[in-house]
């Protein structure tokens, strides 16, 4: 038969989510009189808010009619329209110097995040602050840039960073050679917050040390605090060093829904086997 | 910087339907009076069919009322509900065997076709129809499993099979070792369709030459001929050697609004590089 991508075989069965529904299933069955707050993989309760539905209505309304169809659109990274919109309001809006052409629409910050590491090289390694939204670790796993993993689950090759009571969940700057690092803020799962001299500090860090930040900023809608950073192009020189995912998922009141978008800026650049600064705008454009 | 991935530069710039666009507005500007037939990338003219623009309502409506509202599936092959439906009406009265739970929907056949090759070994040799829908090829190049382009535009690695006049547009049986065979039918851009004995053919050649089957059906509603089959599942065998792409796209009016699925059995596998054979349908479950 073909031969598999082996890296599979190094996910490990006892998936997080999976595990903690078996755990809550037991610990439930066990005392059938405590009520759980349950704190793993979440589940929308509530409809989507009338101004998405009125919105959904509307665009199904536009593709019934000949005058007002839109077919496909120009080129993969959607509507210009919308791009326009993002960049305005999202990031332009904030001081971001962000372009409508340097942002990607998708199917969910998911995928992006999983499918970013095709345009990287095979032989990277990553960082990933610990606790961590598994899809970064499992997606490295699975392109082959760890090695197996101990039995605390820790996969070799990867540098976890730790976010304790300590550090006040705020993870330390690496001080081994990475070539990519995650960063998500508000966090997923400690639900912290970044300030700009945090991420200022990330900025400097993989600006000086030739690394990627992949800035996971799904959350911001739910930021109410003045000064905290929405953005990680909030920060000067972020440009050069970031990819930012976002969800609408999540901050436009959709879940379940999926879209979302990620920011790719044209100055943006990696190295190539012969040496040469390579934008990855224009291989994510390939992809 | 970090690394880039090296095989993106081995892609041709000059991409099919860009170049095609270059050709087709260079001739109209010479020829101002000529009717054009435009037989490259295509577009939407019409607006969705009622049946469909009527679903998206109840859809909308069902997402905004509390009662009906429905969040994350669960689990990421898509709702329940909708894979019984595709697996009974697409499959199982055409007489395939295919279980719901064998079905994958997604957000299009292109992003599928592309990202089936996570799963598989990085060591693979394709086969191609030629000429085929480019997205088959340059995901292959991109995922390394090719050399650079000659000037003719063809990649070192693959195995291309002509379809000419004179083999009537049925590409011959690879007479060379290769590990996964890409099958459009009916084909994109040729059109022919493919007989029961000739994806009979194919999948004897695929079972005594454990090799697999990527069969894309994404213009299975286009078929009219009574005894032409539909899917590549109406053939025995079938279920332990191929995978099959589908699209609502282009089979149920609603092109421009991406959906799609795939099959994946689950008695196909791949062998691991321990010798063991591994189900696919549990590592794209992964993905």
């Amino acid at each position: 038969m073909t031969r598999i991508n082996d890296n599979y075989l190094k996910l490990q069965a006892g998936y997080l989510f999976p595990e903690i529904a078996r755990r809550v299933k037991a610990f439930a069955a066990d005392n059938p009189e405590a009520q759980i707050i349950k704190l793993g993989i979440g589940d929308v309760t509530e409809p989507l808010p009338a101004a998405c539905t009125e919105a959904m209505r509307a665009a199904v309304d536009e593709l019934s009619r000949r005058e007002t169809f839109r077919g496909y659109m120009d080129d993969s990274q959607g509507h210009e329209w919308l791009r326009e919109a993002i960049a305005t309001n999202d990031f332009q809006s904030r001081g971001c110097d962000i372009a409508a052409d340097e942002i990607f629409v998708s199917d969910g910050s998911k995928c992006d995040s999983a499918n970013i590491l095709d345009i990287l090289g095979s032989d990277i390694r990553i960082a990933v602050t610990d606790p961590v939204y598994p899809v970064y670790v499992d997606t490295n796993v699975m392109a082959g840039h760890t090695d197996a993993a101990n039995d605390r689950g820790e996969y070799g090759g990867i540098l976890y960073l730790p976010a304790t009571a300590e550090n006040n969940f705020t993870p330390p700057l690496p001080t081994e050679p990475v070539d990519v690092v995650y960063l998500c803020y508000p966090n997923n799962p400690t639900g912290t917050v970044a300030t700009k001299e945090t991420l200022a500090g990330w900025v400097d860090w993989a600006k000086a040390n030739d690394a990627l930040i992949l800035f996971d900023a799904a959350y911001e809608a739910f930021i109410t605090t003045p000064g905290i950073p929405h953005s990680i192009y909030e920060i000067d020189g972020a440009r050069d060093c970031a990819i930012e995912f976002r969800s609408f998922s999540k901050n436009a009141g959709f879940t379940g829904v999926r879209c979302a978008l990620t920011v790719v800026p044209k100055s943006l650049t990696g190295k190539s086997a012969g040496g040469e600064d390579i934008p990855l705008h224009g291989l994510w454009s390939r992809r």
